[in-house]
């Protein structure tokens, strides 16, 4: 949704707001950063999230400093970012990156029904790695307690994007310097498995 | 540096303060998240940086909101993840991830000497594209002072890393589910030329 928080001041052709594209940044993403201020000293902390709807949730230790300080529903500010390639222009002032990102304003609700706690902690290890939570024996009631899930709205989330190639001054064009675009990708190598598990066949789901 | 900001409430033995293992995930990075707050706001915006000795350099438009919020002092967090593998243990409660994560706070000083601005745009740009710089035409001074350069001090610094397999509980370590480790990586693909370069050779430092 575009509000005053949500409109970015520079390139704000670049920002979108529908809920196809920001879903789909944050399906793709495996992390987020989660950004808050104490007295107004900003604080962030890297962590994993998923999406159902239009709620994203994490989850963290009923201990963690991070998850108290937030839990009671101060502002935070989530950001996710893709980056899909370093754009190369014929001078310096030219490069670019291209990018998907979502930056999300929003208050923590702490998921208290143990049901959406539940579902939101399969959610979390799915979105991480796809089919792993019906494959592991079910959290217990013990693990479910000290564990903090925290909810949070996405109507004031907004996504930025670049796409293409190098945006050249004329007079730079015909410079004999190469241009372009070097492609970033994240990829998952081969499983390597831990010494309980030298016996165990790769799961389907894993390859 | 060890202060009240950058010891951590959880898993303190992850810390690390040491200048090696701080540079080495900071040079090995590419974008990091800066965060800040207006009037108790949190707001974060990720971006390019670049280290040389005890300073972090971010650049961007003089007119760019963010950099107008912060280039006047205001404390921020930096922080940077690299994420290099899922930890899947035989619960979910024991999975984790892999990470070298670094966290920053600093207030932003404005680089207004000419000659290390310059050199700060250069440090940026062979950040993300080592070689680039020398093989580029002078950036001019027009577009040097379209650009601001913000400096960030690492004496707050810290870094927290976790590595290894999945520290299963006891009584789950025979359980026949597969654990392990999927490597996380981030790659740089085969470069593609814009259509200003077709017929440029793609330079050595880019294979």
């Amino acid at each position: 949704m575009q509000t005053v928080l949500t409109t970015p001041s520079r390139l704000a052709k670049r920002a979108q707001y529908d809920e196809t594209t920001i879903h789909a940044i944050l399906d793709e993403a495996l992390f987020c950063t989660v950004s808050y201020a104490i007295n107004g000293q900003p604080m962030a902390i890297p962590t994993a999230f998923a999406r159902q709807g239009n709620r994203l949730y994490i989850h963290g230790s009923v201990g963690s400093h991070f998850i108290r300080a937030i839990e009671t529903g101060g502002r935070v500010c989530i950001t996710v970012m893709l980056a899909d390639g370093l754009v190369l222009a014929k001078s310096a002032f030219s490069h670019s990156v291209n990018y998907r990102s979502v930056v999300i304003f929003a208050q923590a609700e702490k998921v208290e029904d143990a049901a959406e706690k539940m579902q939101a902690l399969a959610l979390l290890t799915d979105h991480l790695i796809p089919g792993r939570w019906d494959d592991l024996r079910p959290t217990t009631q013990s693990e479910l307690r000290k564990t903090t899930v925290l909810a949070f709205s996405l109507a004031e989330a907004s996504a930025k994007t670049r796409t293409g190639g190098p945006n050249d001054e004329p007079e730079d064009i015909d410079l004999p310097t190469w241009a372009g675009i070097i492609p970033l990708q994240t990829v998952r190598l081969t499983p390597v498995a831990a010494d309980s598990s030298l016996d165990v066949p790769i799961p389907q789901y894993l390859l």
